[in-house]
């Protein structure tokens, strides 16, 4: 095993790192590239499964699209949250049954409406006229679930403006619905990705419910309530254990419906998020102005490391030197992607803590870096490719 | 020709954008995607020659590396400044000669410099030891350019700490070269991107002066300046013309240099810039919070337009209806990608003015958008693949 020294208090998973460095170890694969444990994105699945035993789970594709990863989810029992007509392609791909497959999008082509409906997609998300009308004329029959808008706070990133009409709005889309010929089955919202509390869901469950009962008095009946998003990865901070969310969100449903709807939740981040670890190459470290250390390595913001945009998630870090181990000693240093970008830096307001004696073919890895990472890479920005990924677990062990 | 309606007051070169919209019409590639007109990039080129003709003029691949756009810029004399394998291989690919390659980048691994170097490439950029002991093993009796950093204001984006070492630094890093085996040529520096203050050359090209000047005294003979990038393109602002900033360094090498080096213009932006123009589709049109009228469309910041990040970039947008005109009425719209991100919005704090009647179906065209986009682009984050591009010019017509 090769040596390798913790850094910082930022909270480390020892027995996950020790499987993910493993796989490295056994199968070398160029770095910089994602490793991703296919283990524990069922532990995760199942955990989320026990929790909500009557909630389906929609995996959120555009968290990891990666194939190996979707056709476990498919072995797994998940359906799909899909954004676009590659998602399905995607899903389809890896063996989904189009019936598992929400097209959560409310924005779409008229001509991707009809792709994913010619393929047995059945459920459409909308939230304004112009997509009901184009859902009608692309997807006749459809399924549609509207979404309407949440005032949250306490998400990492919160959801804007861009998507969610009001609940009058909602009201009345899904009663148009019925008139286009189209089966209103319920509502969504979505409270914000790496959401950081709990009761965040009770307005947005209060606000369907009250939605359903006004359909319902008008002899429309909603039978679905689709929960979104946005429970949370661990990363560095201290949030609440995913059994409060789920409490949370069944005391919320118990509270706000007379009969309770069938449920979807559509984690993202949660299901590969954690099983995820970069392994990078540090390239250069040298001191810059005031005697600060910069550490360059082959991975950045163009390469995958997009939510570091801000420095808005601390990812744990931990340096490894493949021919024995560190000095004792750990100092401050910059952290820094390869291209000649400024702007492709990781950590500079708030440095991280790293082995005094760090050299260029040092590794980093960086952990819990299994969601929205490969998705973001450019396409060869500087000219260094996109980075790629290897599952593990699930068939391997 | 189709009927289209120029929005806002940002600047429209009216004869480019007619022959770009004649290409697109003669072609009717899908979109969304950029069209480059090769013939902007010669005459950006030629500009640039006769306004400093004694530089040579090295452009930076990161900006826009499409092959035809680098075959054009081959045939043009164009030399390349690179950041990676990637890029040197794209240029050899595009024919370029690699005596008029420099890797620019100061942060390297050691296993590019030796791929570079046995490819013929001979002159590297330095701003450390570390570095330049790498170039030293790896490309012995290469030729080393050291960057030091400028203190600059005036960029739309400046430079950070990231590279760039101080004059002293710079002055023991060639001398040490020397005693490396590897061939002192001069030294470089960066003024920041889309710089608007053609004065902010003068500093840099002062302490060059002041670095060869030292070494000089020493013995060791300096024989080349990088003026580097920084030459804006016009957008929406009033930039100053580019004969002030041809004047302006000019000025600044005649004054500092007793006698004149070899110079060198590492352009990026500049060159494609004004050359692109990216057609987009508008996807849905719908009111949201306050009666605001969003605008979505098939490209956003995933795709390839990252530079509106807090909307550093004004770029003029026209909006395009195939079959007839618009209705005379402008309003203000929100402008946002296709993607599920909420951070996928182009305009919002200051929206654009589009027609009253825009629809689905309808193409916005977003101008000044050679440089900086396709290469930004994800590999297909929410399922949305990268943005294509289309040469044309040179040799069509």
């Amino acid at each position: 095993m090769e040596g390798f020294t913790l850094i910082d208090d930022r909270p480390v998973d020892h027995a996950l790192y020790a499987a993910h460095r493993d796989f490295f170890d056994a199968t070398r694969p160029e770095t910089p590239c994602l490793l991703l444990d296919l283990d524990v994105v069922s532990a995760r699945y199942r955990e989320l499964r026990a929790g909500l035993p009557d909630a389906a789970v929609y995996y959120a594709v555009k968290a990891n699209a990666d194939p190996d990863l979707l056709r476990h989810l498919v072995e797994l029992g998940c359906g799909f949250d899909v954004a676009s007509v590659g998602e399905v392609d995607a899903c389809l791909a890896a063996g989904a049954d189009p019936a598992s497959i929400s097209f959560g999008n409310t924005v779409k082509k008229e001509s991707a409406i009809r792709y994913a409906h010619e393929r047995g997609i059945r459920l459409f998300s909308v939230d304004s006229a112009a997509e009901l009308a184009k859902i009608a004329r692309a997807a006749p029959g459809a399924e549609v679930c509207c979404r309407f808008i949440v005032r949250t706070t306490g998400a990492q990133w919160p959801i804007s403006r861009k998507f969610g009409c009001t609940e009058d709005d909602a009201v009345a889309l899904l009663r148009d619905a019925v008139s286009l010929g189209l089966t209103p089955r319920g509502t969504t919202f979505h409270v914000g990705s790496q959401q950081r509390e709990p009761d965040s869901w009770a307005t947005g469950v209060a606000t369907a419910a009250r939605v359903a009962a006004k359909l319902a008095a008008e002899g429309v009946e909603l039978d679905l309530l689709n929960l979104g998003g946005g429970l949370p990865v661990r990363y560095e901070e201290t949030v609440p254990s995913l059994q409060t969310y789920f409490a949370a969100i069944d005391r919320a449903v118990t509270a706000s419906f007379p009969t309770r709807p069938a449920l979807i939740v559509e984690p993202g981040r949660y299901l590969p998020g954690d099983a995820g670890m970069i392994r990078s190459e540090v390239v250069l470290v040298t001191e810059r102005e005031n005697g600060l250390r910069w550490v360059y390595l082959d991975v950045g913001r163009y390469n995958g490391l997009v939510e570091t945009d801000d420095e808005a998630i601390a990812f744990p870090v931990v340096a490894v030197r493949a021919d024995g181990g560190f000095a004792d000693e750990a100092a401050p240093a910059v952290l820094a992607g390869p291209t000649c970008d400024s702007t492709d830096v990781l950590y500079e307001r708030t440095p991280v803590s790293l082995p005094v004696d760090l050299r260029p073919g040092d590794h980093i890895d960086i952990l819990a870096t299994g969601a929205y990472t490969t998705p973001y890479a450019s396409v060869g920005f500087n000219g260094f490719p996109p980075l790629p990924s290897h599952c593990f677990g699930a068939t391997d062990h």
